[in-house]
């Protein structure tokens, strides 16, 4: 479905809420794993500071360049446990977002924002715990001049956005799972998850992950070739 | 005015020095906005380490690609209270300054470093509490063999900075706000602060910025259409 | 010497192990200026977390984009006090290292990874303290298809790293000290750091490199003008 | 609709193949803005060789890094007057496409090939004059061992896609038009054309734009200054 | 001096259009050489056709990102021989010049655009021999909602740029000449000119540069070494 | 083997003439698939006009940043048939060749220059079609200070390269070609130009790759699911 700029869809269907807060907790590099290696946004985007991890559901926003108009609107449709989306229709390093939209979004019960822009008060939003994952810190300010949409699809940073899909942000980036299938990817996750703690003891006894993922067989078929 | 390379002004006219401490308290993203947005550097400009804040007169030094013979002449002419800030004839990133020249700086009362190319010794730099604004952070040594200018009017990541004028620096970024309207940025600076604790509360307590600010008549005028 | 891809070399030549240990004290900066301004990594290589300061010898690995195979394979060859310089054959950022290879890697006394491409997992990395250098953050897995070498000659982030060399590794960035000059190379360093007291001493209190290095005269007869 | 790696699908509704070509008069510029202005990919995708204008019907692509596997799958289900859109899972700039697969598009009638990586053989190809939009141009080949998916939903320089959709390219870019509205962003466009000729004719004979579009009346409200 | 945006400064003082004709004749390399190695654009401004090479005299225009209104205002104060130098107050791409703003310039007798951001309808502008040095090229189109400034001082593509001075550019980039001493710098390029006639038929007759610049000695001192 | 700068090798062994001769017949992509996929030079590297193919044997210079003194010593030493490959000890995008060294280059019989840096007057070197890849195009040039070093090995945009080593660059990019393997590289390239010819005119007759590759097999076990 194709939206016209200034458009607001008031309605979405969210992932459902447990699903969401258990997929934060495995994290961006497991989450990715577990959903087939889609979804995940541009290494370009970076936490303002580090250590937070998040999950919550998508509500997105489409911005001009240097223009955070839509920011206030998208303030009027978000609930408690989602995360913004932000995405501009070309490239941009404004800072669109600061420690007075922050106050507004906290006060609402987001957990986070997520902008293929720039953001500026870091400071302020590291002191205040509000965890954002965005391309470029820029003072910038933005006008409020041109409409663009509320809960329409988007691409950020290089992966598409649909309002309700949940968004698990950490120190090793952004992904995106599709409310469909969050369940699915929720216990594929679980699984990989259950796996580590063994491998992990193993390894740490000295165990070779060669041995340990039998990999000696594969390699030699592939002709690895050891000399002295 | 145009000054060859191989140029050192020593007498300049710095900006006063408590608006320039006044400046310093606002931050840069409150002194962009104050002077009409104008003057910011560019995003590349990072710290080397965050949590820093500073204000200072500009005393300028413009160098060539992998020499720094300039920092040691720009060292004789800084007064306490200055930011020094170095611009580069052409891109580069290697390692203009480390922990020597900021001992030297340090004893001589410079605030901070802002250079549109690279630094090392980051580690000391850190744990000196000098701050820098750099593009990079680079081990490569430079040589001393070309003459460059001090005190003469610089572009630095993209600004134009006159010596005397204020520079705020901070973990938003470096902006530079001409000594001539120091004054008046400053008390627009103030009166946008005075503005912003009656905006916070009122954002703390759920009231949303489109009724704070008064946008919906905009929006609506624009044509933004609500669908469900 | 010539490796085709799927060449792993078992024995290779490490640089002493006092030699080793005495360059990382030294840090990045001085070492690069103690070996005449050679063997420095691109400054895009950056360190996941701020503070580590490593020396160890290099294993070399080469591995194919988006492909992981070969860190299993050259954890088998790995000693106490090395550090692993991983290169790809062309530019990739996914994330080839985590937590589990970590573990694995702290296991048989490997001090650092440095790998022109990227990681994740940094949060538990930072916790175990396992210092690693990249040149992207990434929780893009990668697969285990095609065969690449190990303690073959690579060049990693633009410069060229043998097996056996010393890998130095600070906040500033990453340099390769040859194994064959690497006594010569901590002797310089020594020197070099032995100078920097009396140095820091003397700008401390004031006195200008200026005059401490002797540059007035070079600067006159490079024609250096002081106007007011 | 979530599809995993490894899907295929063989039939699309591909947007109407006059509309199609329609459009392609236009070009990206003016297609862009008849849209509303978005689905424009970013400016880092350039054609291999300039001159060219191209439209045609989506059938998409996606690939893993360094793996052009699924290229010789999407040959078996593009039809005359479609253009290959491939996309890439991490960013890779490797060449997926040389003058072979161009002889095989060619001969099933591709009219061109949007990709978010590298190219190779591009003198072959400019020679055959079968026209490229790429991210690089890359003499280094992929491999062909991981799944990809062959017309699901798809993001391409930041711009998603979906099969069947019109692409029209030329020395401006790449805009994607979605099928469902190909029709009614066509007429827009005609619409733009239309108006253009005369404009142009009064701004040769050097009309200010200013006073054909009648701005200076908003351009005083908005407060500007003249001053001599 | 400082100008709020939204200023238009009507009157400016040109260089001389004999002179700046005359560096015209030189190109970019000689006439940077010749005003000491100031003054060039970042090497990430290209010409949007090769081959063209021109120099006329500034005239400046100050935007806001994805907004071209004060294009049309430049338009009015443009004579024959300028060259219109547009500079963002933030980093943005889109696509601010296309033909129709194109004809208008050429109708007024202006001889280039250089703007440090992106152009469209290059197909069209490189038939009309209008020749555009751009950091992109976007087919993104721009609104006309803030206020920018005519006539002031910029920075464009990091040089500075004042009103009346001259541009030079050609494949090699553009470069900015100050009024005040383009009279200075014509007469020094043109014996650079003349001189590189003789070099060029030394050097062409196989006589190496070391002794036509006699560098033996100086690379002697230096401590250059030979060996077999 | 390490040299510290300052270092000049006057006696080389250069790869076989008519196998370097030989290997510029196949272009790059043949080659660099020929020889295992190694030794490709990064991606960045682009000719300053298209539709050159050169071949030639290696003769190395490593530069200063901003000091090109050592291109006049490497002129020393070049022979018919070879092509100058120039590094720098740290990122750089000066012009270090303009028309007067290509002048004198082609006078000794040099094929084309390969540097990781930037070039200038490049429309004359058009015009002479003296072919150059380079990294940048700048008209910045650079001075004569600082030693360098002649034939040793390089690491020049990400590629390792050692004096008398066969480079192949064309439209595709830059490769090297070990002088040790050169030979054996030459007929493996000639062997995948001989298969070419067939598979193309199959892929002409409309013949799938998926067929003629005969890949069906591996994309079912590979788990390949189509829908419709």
């Amino acid at each position: 479905m194709h939206y016209p700029l200034g458009t607001v869809k008031r309605n979405i269907v969210r992932a459902d809420k447990a699903v969401t807060d258990q997929l934060g907790q495995y994290g961006v590099a497991t989450v990715h794993e577990a959903m087939g290696r889609l979804g995940l946004m541009h290494t370009v985007m970076r936490p303002i500071y580090t250590g937070a991890r998040v999950s919550g559901t998508a509500v997105t926003v489409l911005l001009h360049p240097g223009d955070n108009w839509m920011m206030h609107v998208v303030a009027e449709f978000v609930q408690p446990g989602d995360i913004v989306v932000a995405a501009i229709t070309a490239p941009c390093t404004d800072g669109y977002f600061g420690d007075l939209l922050a106050t507004s979004f906290m006060a609402r019960g987001v957990r986070a924002l997520v902008i293929d822009a720039g953001v500026r008060d870091v400071a302020d939003l590291t002191q205040m715990r509000f965890p954002v994952w965005s391309r470029a810190i820029s003072a910038k300010g933005t006008i409020k001049a041109t409409l663009g949409s509320v809960n329409v699809p988007v691409v950020c940073a290089g992966a598409a956005v649909n309002p309700g899909d949940v968004i698990v942000a950490d120190d090793d980036g952004v992904v995106v799972v599709p409310a469909a299938i969050a369940h699915e990817v929720a216990e594929a996750a679980a699984e990989r998850e259950a796996n580590e703690g063994d491998k992990r003891r193993r390894l740490a006894a000295g165990e070779l992950g060669l041995d340990m993922y039998k990999m000696r067989e594969g390699l030699e078929k592939a002709g690895l070739k050891y000399i002295d």
